[in-house]
């Protein structure tokens, strides 16, 4: 991604020549947003594939949480701001028009969907007041260009199971994304257990959840094979 | 609380002469953590009335997303960002061990406790691994000074309803914390219709809840009424 001159002729040949079934790129590329002119190539030649990009969070202490220190202390820049890396990354795709572009675009998105679920209150009618906080510019106009509520346009994202085992959350985001856009992870082995904890965990959570046994099998397999163009055994 | 010198005086002025039942704080004080020594004397003068510390979450787009930007776009600071604060402080409450020392603290967290509910497997095993992803400093001695899981300090914390109409989160949410931490906000009139919306959309989501009536009364009347010490009607 920083040899952004590189990137789509990188990504057909992983696909094309060696097979890979999608790319994933970090939520920033040395600081800047996915949406950056540089990088929008991408995004087109995935939607052309029709193949995913996984999106990771990425960011280290140097996020600070006060304006009066310079880092983030006791590792909260990784457990609340790795999510929400992801979501503000997921609202500069939203808002800068990427889903209207490529409307087809396939974009996994980690920890289960970051702050989106959760928040979804305050992603929709929240955002549907977009500019009543901001006055220096016409933010209006944003909401104008996007023809449909945000919150739509957030429901396009895929999401994963990664909440290491919490079965409220994982409640919450099927709820926001659906059985159609959610697929499994685990997050191994950043788990206590070093490996066998969180796969066991969200197992036993999504076999327990009250669904058809048709969304549980789109959300173990079926979404990927379907996402990922694999051969259906 | 920018006169820190005169926090305790005017806390207890304000319960004692003018009859407040709790003190509101923001989540920073001019970019300042709450943990800072000189607020930290509001935490146990309130633990000494046993009345509680309201906790409202404030940034604004001074917080940028991008290392490579100088403000948060789209109000993504709102969105995103108020949210992430209130976990931030609820953090460093945490680790810096007021809960330890005022055990009898009651916290309350604005939009149904932040980020923690749906991150509860980052809070609980994630943070069950504090120091592992650091280097430069003992985060293991943090743990050990808490005497327990970060987890079930956060379980201490109060939370309001205020997720702006989502039935999903207010599950979670509740899930955390349990009916007894948990209080009825609405967060009126900020909602598109400038005032009722949210306040129908929360009470039609708490009475349509899995509850027992005992637990929804609670909720609605029951905690407050226990929390600010309000003559029971």
């Amino acid at each position: 991604m920083n040899a952004s001159e590189g990137i789509v002729t990188e990504a057909h040949r992983a696909i094309n020549d060696l097979g890979a079934c999608g790319v994933q790129v970090f939520t920033n590329v040395n600081g800047q947003p996915l949406t950056a002119p540089e990088f929008r190539p991408l995004f087109g030649a995935m939607a052309e594939h029709d193949l995913p990009i996984w999106v990771h969070p990425a960011r280290g202490a140097s996020f600070t949480d006060y304006l009066t220190e310079t880092s983030s202390k006791y590792e909260i820049w990784w457990t609340f701001g790795w999510p929400y890396e992801t979501s503000a990354a997921m609202a500069r795709i939203v808002f800068e028009g990427l889903l209207n572009d490529y409307p087809s675009l396939k974009i996994i998105t980690h920890h289960m969907g970051g702050m989106v679920p959760y928040f979804e209150g305050r992603v929709g009618p929240g955002w549907d007041q977009l500019g009543s906080r901001t006055s220096d510019e016409n933010l209006g106009a944003v909401l104008e260009r996007l023809k449909t509520r945000p919150i739509d346009l957030f429901r396009m994202f895929y999401a994963d199971t990664a909440v290491f085992g919490s079965r409220a959350a994982t409640i919450c985001g099927i709820s926001f994304f659906g059985a159609d856009h959610v697929v499994f992870a685990s997050d191994s082995p950043f788990d206590p257990e070093k490996g066998p904890m969180y796969i066991r965990e969200t197992i036993k959570i999504i076999d327990e959840l009250e669904l058809s046994e048709t969304d549980r099998d789109k959300i173990y397999r079926a979404n990927a094979v379907r996402l990922l163009k694999l051969k259906d055994r």
